[in-house]
């Protein structure tokens, strides 16, 4: 009996989840959370739910979406800089929806650590709250979760979830896209939030690997890889009525991507050479002596966001775009390919 | 140059991630999210946005919720039994908005592994959308990311976000519960999802540990450890005009989550022995010599929803829930603890 008197009295923390820090990390989250906040709110953060008053529209449609920032986690772990990666998470899932024709009304998040860290919580809510704050997005919830066994070391996941309204008679799907019609791109900042597993496995993530300074990127290789992803949302929004579709490049690149927004019958034509590729994309095709179809297929390539319109409104949008430029056209074509890329 | 021409070329999917197994991954889920499909769904699965028609309310108010099961996933891996989780997460996100006093209307998955194997992808999208289907909730999207280097070998997460809607005027918050009003418990049907860290701790996840049979379980650990988490819509949705407040019990338990729903100047005073312990929740205790007040703030300790109500209806709650019982009452407390358990 003296025995099991003295056996250690086990606990949440000593299995390595304290809802102690769990609560300090969401006080830092509702700080910054707070600084995003809309009246249609009518709950604070932290309750069971998030809750949003919906009023304004006539025939409203929801569009939701879920994304994570895939292994560009990595990098921010490796060079411990946390306050960029909401803001790439942000603007991939405001992207998302934009395709459809919608604007962001709220976001959650979900972050999850092997041990919470609420510094660097905060500091991922830091850059979630600035892009959600730039578009007039809410920040109205969202899940901190300690799973030690789960995450090793300094590793986390860090998940988006948005939801946008669009007017039914608004939405943009890409029905009416029709051969003839004018592919516009818009450059991306960067490799956006895909490919980074590749990326890894040619350089590595040590401190010599990602603060190598490349003259062709005019930065070290950690900092072109940390450039957050760029969002469309302002520049696109004024322009949507004159649209027929857009398609965000994330994973699958250009060949992924574009055919979801494409009718039986038709194929997208890129020209290559009609954009700058940035340099990063060259600099990963020779380090890796990556075959230029594979390129395609895994990268964005520098076109974050492709827009299809009549040939009528091709000049209005290049004209108000001004970093926009023509990619391509629209061809028929019965059955297979459906994207084509000519080096020329 | 010979040697440069004989260079290995490198591909995404020789760094781990392999585009074609993610889109039979993202097949196999659409097949079941098309079970959950409702009339106001306007877009495929597989859009860049899941697109929901919204009509038929008067004010509207949206609310939202997003979760994870934590390292229940473990158990699950452990077990190699992937089809039930997908029925927690589901129902854990519904029991959420639920104390608001929501009615889900879709549901968004995030399911991140270090190697997509899309027959466990599917065995965890069947049990979503078993569960979604329950309760007239449309599957509408998700994400799907295989991320090398971020989970070892069969190691996953999953991540649920939910969208229900409740009526202005019928927003459930807790803001008119008072003194002397009852409170009513719901019976959990084990850990749900809370608290599994330190189970693993306890007890291992070897198979000899999860494959004992316990007596007073009547059941082997491990089938006792992967009981889906109990959804309490179909029970209380009759009955919301007359509850005031609800607490959903998950992370940091009654302790945690009543104080929650509780207006200033009152506390929750619970009567432990006005309900059964089940067993699982004395064997942990024992297995870890783990404080009283310790289980009480990491387990739901077999009461998975808390309703509060005023004394008028408690007779009729109890009537139409056969398994609820009054586990206790609100009290008048000026500050200080807000949820007092009394051991009789």
């Amino acid at each position: 009996m003296p025995q099991e008197a003295e056996q250690i009295k086990q606990t949440y923390a000593g299995a390595g989840v304290s809802i102690d820090i769990a609560a300090k990390a969401k006080e830092l989250i509702g700080k910054h959370a707070r600084s995003t906040l809309r009246p249609e709110v009518l709950s604070g953060f932290g309750f069971f739910g998030g809750l949003f008053e919906f009023k304004g529209y006539n025939q409203p449609v929801l569009v939701s979406s879920v994304d994570g920032v895939g292994t560009k986690l990595k990098i921010a772990s490796a060079l411990a800089k946390h306050n960029t990666i909401g803001i790439d998470l942000v603007n991939h899932c405001v992207n998302d929806i934009l395709t459809c024709g919608a604007e962001p009304l709220f976001f959650l998040d979900y972050i999850a650590m092997g041990k919470l860290v609420p510094e660097q919580v905060e500091a991922i809510a830091q850059g979630l709250a600035q892009a959600c704050c730039e578009v007039g997005c809410v920040l109205i919830g969202g899940e901190t979760a300690e799973m030690p066994g789960l995450y090793a070391g300094e590793d986390y996941d860090l998940v988006g979830f948005i939801i946008g309204v669009v007017e039914k008679e608004k939405i943009i799907l890409g029905k009416a896209v029709a051969a003839g019609d004018t592919i516009i791109g818009l450059v991306s900042s960067g490799l956006h939030t895909n490919g980074y597993s590749l990326v890894r496995k040619l350089f590595g993530i040590t401190p010599s690997a990602l603060n190598t300074q490349y003259p062709e990127l005019g930065r070290t290789l950690g900092e072109e890889l940390l450039e957050p992803h760029r969002g469309y949302y302002h520049q696109l929004k004024p322009l949507l009525p004159i649209i027929k579709g857009m398609a965000h490049i994330t994973g699958g690149g250009l060949v992924g991507n574009v055919p979801r927004i494409l009718p039986q019958g038709v194929a997208a034509q890129f020209h290559s050479r009609a954009w700058t590729i940035p340099p990063i994309f060259q600099l990963i095709q020779q380090q890796g002596n990556v075959a230029q179809d594979e390129m395609y297929h895994v990268f964005n390539m520098g076109i974050g966001m492709v827009v299809i319109c009549s040939p009528d409104n091709a000049d209005r949008l290049t004209g108000q775009l001004p970093e926009a430029k023509v990619i391509g056209e629209v061809v028929k074509q019965k059955g297979g390919v459906r994207v084509i890329i000519k080096e020329k």
